[in-house]
């Protein structure tokens, strides 16, 4: 046995080119330095960003690649500089795991805007040079600042999709001042962004509205999701009939679709917050000015919000809808998510599937 | 003499068919209610909504058309339930002169946002069905709320152009907080608007960087108006050298432009105001969420900003750069504004050319 094999102490699923195709694959992560925290991983999420990069969508994927930025699980080893955990405790990593923590926003909290990039959970490149990989894997090292706390309360399959949908959604809610119970939310698209938005918007006390492509999701919405109202995106009449009537939406929708049509429906001083992608963003400068309305977009969160919307998660037992599924089924669901067939989020059962 | 000839109290100039061409027109305003002003007016700054209605460029212009909503004159006579202004006050009337006054925008003294719409001080239709004559003209009743006081000191000519091109930057520079003494801003666009952004920015302790398609404006930007940069927009290098640099933007420029290399220029959480009505707005989502930017839209401003911002120029001795015409050169001043030549405001010598 090489050297190199014998340090080879994680085992992980990863991509090797961009069929996106997933298959066991040993690394090594790093030794735990005094900062860091050594993770077991029980649950990672999927997340579209899963699919990008192992299929190498945006060109810049670095395979073997190991996704996953939902990530779950139980300490099992602290640095001796590490206060805040202590082994056996539950915990969470989101989207990045690094930052250069001496610049405003890393000041602020704000790190995911770190002015010298944060370093993503998966395909980044770490400030030692290597590149970094995700939770679809047995065990991660990470710093103990981009640890979050899971209570002991919160299962930990549950908690997994609130690291990266989660904070998206919740991070301008707060920012937008989307918790004044009492007002009006409008949630475009229900996929894993979208049906956080309503769970988090009726937690917040809003009269939630349900904006879908898809009359089928009517009945879960209304039912499950607890929203209070669900209009079909094509249906002109009930489009019409909401004109300047929200204070708020949230465009979870990364299909391309109009925007004027949704500007509309915003009261005067109204607020779109963007978290999806779509190809490009285009309205008539009179959709934004005529009623003194914004557009705003946002991009996961800092580590204070993230701490805050899962402690918020716990509070009000807000639990994401999710579909368990072994690390083995990991490719076929990355599949599903392309078809957006899935209710809402899969979550990996690292702890009994990968061994 | 009719009896309708002999209602005819007034005299304006009037565009009568879509040429814009202006001649003398007479006319009568309505009689003094218990709430209303009657004001002589002495002064009507030039806006480039003139244009658009006199050419009925948007297709409903209500002919004869006397334009003009920046207009400063003499308080001539009072109603019985006016207090807030007494004979021989100096005044000030915009682009609005009703409204319902019973709604939350009302309340909020954001009339402009009326839920049953303002009424626009000309081609408008006011709440007797009559429809509004602007101050291309010798004198206009309106209601006290609607008119604002200008400062004895402070002189009518510039007090005409804030009514409309002031108020229209003042107001989202206000609510968007761009008054944080040692920010920065960049003003797109050299015209009426945005020369006074750079001189409330510059009131405001803001460092400015002005951006133009013309390297002509440069030295006037710098010397007169006090800007602290010029940048020309096409220039690559120097809209590269400013990426990631500025708080705040207000985009006052009507002709098409892209928006992505302006969203670029500004700081993670920046705000770009747009005042202007280019054909579309479009950009990609990448240039909004992944620095978590805004793009607002404003619309002039409500009656307290406006009181506030006349308040806010005589204290700070910000006054517009006007050129004064007589009311004889309103056709060639309209021609002249087309084409952009104009430094940066005309405002019409009522009181010595109408008569």
């Amino acid at each position: 046995m090489s050297s190199e094999s014998a340090n080879e102490n994680c085992l992980g699923y990863a991509a090797r080119d961009p069929s996106g195709v997933l298959s066991e694959y040993k690394f090594s992560r790093r030794c735990l330095g005094i900062d860091d925290i050594s993770i077991k991983i029980t649950h990672c999420g999927v997340c579209y960003a899963d699919v990008i990069w192992a299929r190498n969508k945006h060109g810049d994927s670095k395979y073997p690649l190991v996704p996953g930025h939902e990530i779950a699980g139980i300490v099992k080893e602290v640095g001796s500089n590490v206060h805040r955990f202590k082994v056996g405790d539950h915990i969470g990593v989101g989207t990045y795991v690094n930052s250069c923590r001496d610049c405003e926003y890393c000041n602020e909290g704000f790190e995911v805007h770190c002015v010298k990039g944060s370093v993503y959970t998966f395909n980044g490149v770490d400030t030692d040079g290597t590149i970094t990989k995700g939770g679809y894997s047995s065990h991660i090292v990470v710093h103990e600042r981009y640890c979050f706390k899971i209570p002991d309360n919160y299962p930990l399959a549950s908690a997994a999709p609130l690291l990266c949908a989660g904070i998206t959604v919740y991070a301008p809610m707060k920012r937008h001042k989307m918790n004044q119970p009492g007002k009006s939310l409008g949630v475009i698209g229900l996929g894993g962004l979208g049906h956080m938005a309503v769970k988090f918007g009726k937690a917040f006390g809003l009269h939630v509205t349900v904006f879908s492509t898809s009359v089928s999701k009517k009945e879960e919405a209304l039912s499950q999701l607890g929203a209070d109202k669900f209009v079909v995106s094509s249906d002109q009449e009930q489009m019409t009939a909401l004109v300047n009537s929200l204070d708020f939406l949230i465009d979870t929708a990364s299909g391309d679709h109009p925007f004027d049509p949704y500007m509309a429906l915003l009261k005067t001083g109204g607020t779109l917050v963007l978290v999806g992608f779509p190809s490009e963003v285009k309205f008539s400068p009179a959709s934004l000015n005529l009623g003194m309305k914004t557009i705003s977009g946002s991009l996961t969160g800092g580590t204070k919000d993230t701490q805050e919307m899962i402690n918020f998660c716990a509070a009000h037992e807000i639990h994401p809808m999710i579909e368990i599924i072994p690390i083995q089924y990991a490719t076929e669901a990355l599949e599903r998510l392309v078809k957006k067939d899935v209710k809402y989020r899969f979550v990996i059962d690292i702890e009994n599937s990968l061994k």
